[in-house]
């Protein structure tokens, strides 16, 4: 992969990763630019504005990629819909490209993180991965074949929205399904067990939490579980039993050669995957049983990385 | 596609179809055998005797394809396990290779049936196909970016073993899940669900047909929702629902062009498809919606075709 520098960018629902990587992915110049709260214009105008200051600094940048919490028509470079941030239909590629010169490819956040660990991180090497980030919502990457699968325009790998409970509660965002695993296993869901949890159990450090005034939110069940917490623990095995029964259905499905968590809730390690990885091994078919279950390894700038790398293909790809 | 002339198997619980195929897929011969009762050892020797008189009415036969409801090491060609046949890890591909002398190529059936639709039948022309054989189980094969798409050793694409209930019943066969679409809305979870709408419903014609002794399976259920009896229907609606439950799910992760669903139960046609149709339209994230949900082209040879292609294509990547 050559193609000169690549500007990468991470664009959040909190947060606007940016960074010009070089062929190696070596991080020349780096920004960070707060994204709440913004129109659908003002990002625009955010991410103009950024991708020109990185010109500035590295004026050997060739093309920009996009990672977005959206489905995405990967072909077209549209950003259709996002949970997170104000965007509908936009025509993001032609509008940055337009505006910049410059040659701009746009992907969904999770399939150019998987991209990035399958390049750089817990993936290498591997033919077939599947990555869950987990977060506000759960998003979906597939690496096949040694390919990124995304789907007939790029719309796929919505793994977030994969039904685990075909009677359970309405999803969250945009999404009309029921009970899929996004609503029952994500760091959103985390949070709300947390909070029933706490109620339930006044004694225990996350009940004394609440006492305290605190917000219960994952993180906060993250923190108790991880300081010893035995009720802020029993809802990771709540959830991380739900993530299992979702990661025995991409078992059967993709036999894939490994799993691979991202997303903020994996801050808590192993009390999120141990009961998904007991899960998996109780329910799967027999090849797929000991699929491993690891934690991401490129953390915050996966995004970043995975979309300076997606363009890279892309660009190439267009030279032939 | 060259290689001359093709054996292709589609060796089912119950019978075992076998054609030789020409480079069109034209069947210049077939034969029918049982192989209900048998035992591992009879069912080599039968597709061993088979294949040899295959040879002498068509003598440029230049390889073998078998398509077997089991889950399969495609790589190296063996027989993992199978619910309806009394097949344990067996080297298949070894064993008819040696006492034929001809290259033998291992795939699952629902796998082979899924090519057979993309070159032949109802996904032609298609990138990204789903395809389900809904009969005593659930098979599934995946076309994924125009090509077959087994997993890493081909033992993925058991798509009827995607969980759609995590507190649901322990699912049929060898498979330690549970709530699996395949042991909900399977050919064995209609006659059951069958069954008990007739113990319920002692007027219907169901209910009759059970008065009578008759035996109430998928079949009698078909044939008595066929004939208009509201009971029956209801016992579709509720089996065609949880399908669309799984096709929600499945639209969500490949985003494909179309899904193809054929087996025994197919003979319902819309009776079973438009509650499927119906729920993917309500919960599928918007851009997979409408993903057209059709009937198999090729009925009961689609295995035996597709079996047949899939070790022509072997063929001709091993020549180059």
């Amino acid at each position: 992969m050559s193609a000169g520098e690549i500007v990468g960018v991470d664009l959040g629902g909190t947060k606007m990763l940016l960074g010009v990587l070089d062929p190696d992915s070596k991080v020349l110049w780096e920004s960070r630019e707060a994204s709440t709260g913004q129109t659908e214009n003002e990002l625009v105008e955010l991410l103009i504005r950024e991708v020109e200051e990185a010109r500035e600094k590295c004026p050997g940048v060739a093309g920009v990629g996009l990672g977005i919490p959206a489905t995405i028509d990967h072909e077209r470079g549209i950003a259709i819909s996002a949970v997170n941030l104000p965007l509908d239909d936009l025509p993001i590629r032609e509008i940055i490209g337009g505006r910049t010169g410059l040659p701009v490819f746009v992907d969904n956040d999770a399939t150019v993180a998987a991209l990035a660990e399958h390049l750089y991180g817990a993936a290498r090497g591997v033919e077939n991965a599947v990555m869950l980030t987990i977060g506000t919502g759960i998003g979906g990457g597939l690496i096949l074949g040694g390919e990124v699968f995304r789907g007939a325009t790029g719309a796929g790998a919505e793994l977030g929205h994969t039904v685990i409970a075909m009677d359970g509660p309405p999803c969250q965002g945009n999404c009309p399904g029921r009970g899929c695993v996004e609503t029952l296993a994500s760091g959103t869901a985390l949070g709300r067990e947390g909070r029933a949890a706490a109620e339930r159990e006044p004694d225990s450090t996350l009940g004394a939490m609440l006492a305290e005034g605190e917000t219960i939110d994952g993180k906060a069940v993250t923190e108790a579980a991880l300081s010893g917490d035995a009720t802020a623990r029993g809802v990771f095995d709540l959830i991380g039993s739900r993530l299992g029964v979702a990661l025995t259905s991409f078992a059967n499905i993709f036999e894939p050669e490994v799993f691979v968590i991202g997303g903020g809730v994996i801050a808590a390690g192993d009390l999120l995957l141990d009961p998904a990885r007991k899960v998996l091994a109780e329910r799967a078919l027999p090849p797929m049983k000991k699929t491993p279950v690891v934690a991401a390894e490129l953390g915050s700038d996966a995004g970043m990385i995975g979309a300076a790398a997606m363009a890279r293909i892309e660009l190439e790809q267009v030279k032939g």
